[in-house]
């Protein structure tokens, strides 16, 4: 079913696909989408310089309340042709003036993670779609928050997962929709991200005063939670394959934490025992292991592996009645099909033949885009939705459920692995809504 | 430390070193070792063929209720040049007959695993060192059992667990110990096996009746328990490593199953959907995922995942502060010694560098002795340990503990995934007691 299909398939049977409130007010050309920026930091401005690349987006308002990260995001829509944007720095709450303007259509987000709900429940109110990176919440109450204000105005959010963009994955999102793994059964992924420079910058520093970029305000995280508190990295694509609420959903968890030790050793290797940091508790076990259990019977691992030294990995495998994608050794058994019965045959070839139509449409262009290309396509949904007024497809209730696995993972911890039950963010609706995301190749 | 000097030293300290009581016959000629068998199916069988390649063992009894089995068996010690052994089959109890005779010191134990725990306590009871397959027990009870015996007779008994000596399980092992990882911190492991074709004989039949070799009796299990119930071979070595009742212990677990497909669908497949066994309802999850916590603060993922098409993997990872091994991609990262940062490096520089010396000393001899030689160097230590009277490597606190995630797995999936606390099989003796696993190049 093409996409233009569904909408009005879903529409008619009331699937609950939702639209701009009449009395919202759009941009007059509707093929141009007028963005704001809140949050020009690392991730904020790769998202400015891609959109910048488009013809169909104006950059009209931007806020940041470090003036010099603001000042050079300005020039770089003018030196990119466009008109200087307004800007808002004045102090942590100025964002609140910009999203009452009328001359945007969307808003992207790419703040610390505190801000991200209280900036997009302002943004949804003030009748913008909100873009905003992950993880979209850090609380349960955070996560209703997200839910019941589009419920309450229909404005649409998207939570801006980028690795569901993965060619990989998107190669495996095909083949998994083509049968090819059968039935699915279990899943492994996560994060698995040495941090350890992020979060400290040389000298082993961090925090509002001494740090820099991310370690202002990640670091303490580490400090102050035990729980994957990064997970939609590795959750969101694996919940489009499994459509989680889409027909499934996430039912219960249980998260178990190592030791704590990579964030100290590191700060003693850098700066000595010595060290004003040395002294610091992380609480923050080096990994976390969360177990997820859907409605459809299937399991998750999801590891959270950010303090100590190791190769970059997400941990994907996808495994299904017929046989498993496992990404570590970039490898594939499908059983009747691969050549040597019970032998691993590489994934190559499948990437091949089962690349995403996405990426076959738009592979040329979205290199250099940023994390190997998936950038551009989490960028391309979100303006394509803003432009066609139409719901993003990746919604408030998977940045909700993907969200909510950090302070159930938390909870589950702190009770000594004790399961805990995912609250229904759909309130029933799973049942009946359908997949969305990625349908065809046209965002 | 040697293992002689350690044997002293923990003898003088009172470590729980165990030797025969005083009272107990041996052999005349101490340089033999006058071994029993019970259960020479399959495994009882390949046993039983190392044991008949060395020179210090006379087999001197065997049991078996499938006569053919046994007469095969009885003519395999013929034909290396020994006495026809003594042969039990009257019935299922006539093993209880063998244990009592005098002319053994030692009785390995192959059989269905309901008949692990009783023969080998009737073993220990009648003074003679039991050697057990995997897994040692099913249930919780049957573990104490197994611990309340060894307690009362002091006699050993060795849990039979391959895997510990699998030649790249022991290179990693050895780097542990030399602090390659630096401070353990997590592993994964398991059992990823298609048993298929091992649960179903062709015609997918099964049962005692239709049957044969294990799939009278192993499928079963899957039609009445849902939990990891093949715990051991990926346990076990992580195990030794994590030091596990020796400074260590298994604190708790949570286990959650996904849905049970594939022996259904292989029914199906094989059988169609009028075979008479297509109705039965299979309670085993086709993937368990255990989660395990230390009393040192690691975890261990371990997964059971024998009824869907996959290649063979018992999902190796170990992970420290320094480094992880991954075995699915045959690779290691050691921050400051692998050349690349974050990056992969082969693990065969190092299976050559850090092979453990048991297998340097008898590598070509273990070649070809079964499962990829690792079988060899299992039996070599359980002989030896008769041989010298001492306590075997892996002992019955090992088999309890291992053994015991099967029930504690099953409870907390039929409650939810809610964690259950392992019972100390140990009393407390886990804290003092030292490593004693392959410390060297003897046994």
């Amino acid at each position: 079913m093409k996409r233009s299909e569904f909408i009005k398939a879903s529409t008619v049977a009331g699937l609950g696909m939702t639209f701009f409130k009449p009395n919202l007010v759009f941009g007059r050309d509707d093929r141009k989408v007028r963005l704001g920026f809140i949050g020009v930091g690392g991730r904020g401005t790769s998202h400015l310089r891609r959109v910048l690349k488009r013809d169909d987006v104006v950059v009209t308002n931007i806020c940041d309340i470090d003036k010099e990260a603001l000042n050079r995001a300005r020039d770089l829509v003018v030196q990119a042709g466009g008109k200087k944007p307004r800007g808002f720095s004045r102090n942590e709450v100025h964002y609140r003036d910009m999203v009452e303007r009328e001359d945007m259509d969307g808003i992207i987000i790419s703040t610390p993670w505190k801000w991200h709900v209280p900036m997009t429940v302002d943004t949804m109110n003030a009748g913008k779609y909100a873009g905003l990176e992950v993880p979209a919440a850090v609380t349960l109450d955070e996560c209703w928050q997200l839910v019941r204000t589009y419920e309450a105005t229909k404005v649409p959010c998207m939570i801006l997962e980028n690795v569901c963009y993965r060619r990989d994955v998107m190669a495996a999102l095909n083949m998994v929709r083509q049968g090819l793994f059968g039935e699915l059964v279990h899943a492994h992924c996560g994060y698995q991200h040495d941090l350890r420079g992020i979060k400290f910058n040389p000298g082993a520093e961090f925090g509002p005063d001494k740090g820099e970029g991310e370690a202002k305000w990640r670091t303490q995280h580490s400090i102050d939670r035990n729980g994957d508190i990064y997970p939609t990295h590795g959750v969101g694509p694996v919940a489009t394959m499994m459509e989680v609420n889409r027909g499934n959903r996430f039912v219960h968890l249980t998260s178990t934490a190592t030791k704590s030790r990579g964030l100290h050793n590191y700060i003693v290797e850098k700066g000595g025992v010595g060290h004003p940091n040395a002294g610091i508790k992380f609480t923050l076990g080096d990994i976390v292991t969360t177990v997820i259990k859907t409605a459809r019977g299937e399991t998750m691992v999801v590891s959270h592996d950010t303090n100590l030294p190791r190769p970059y990995s997400l941990m994907f495998r996808i495994q299904g009645t017929h046989g498993l994608w496992l990404k570590d050794n970039d490898s594939i058994y499908i059983e009747g099909r691969s050549p040597e019965e019970h032998e691993w045959e590489s994934f190559a070839a499948y990437q091949e033949e089962f690349d995403h139509p996405l990426w076959r449409r738009y592979g040329e262009q979205a290199e250099g885009a940023g994390h190997g290309g998936m950038d551009f396509f989490v960028t391309h949904a979100f303006i394509e939705s803003v432009k066609r007024k139409v719901s993003p497809p990746l919604d408030v209730y998977d940045a909700a459920a993907w969200s909510a696995i950090s302070p159930l993972s938390e909870q589950s911890i702190a009770e000594g692995s004790t399961p805990m039950q995912f609250p229904d963010f759909t309130q029933g609706k799973w049942e009946n809504r359908k997949p969305v995301f990625a349908l065809d190749d046209d965002f």
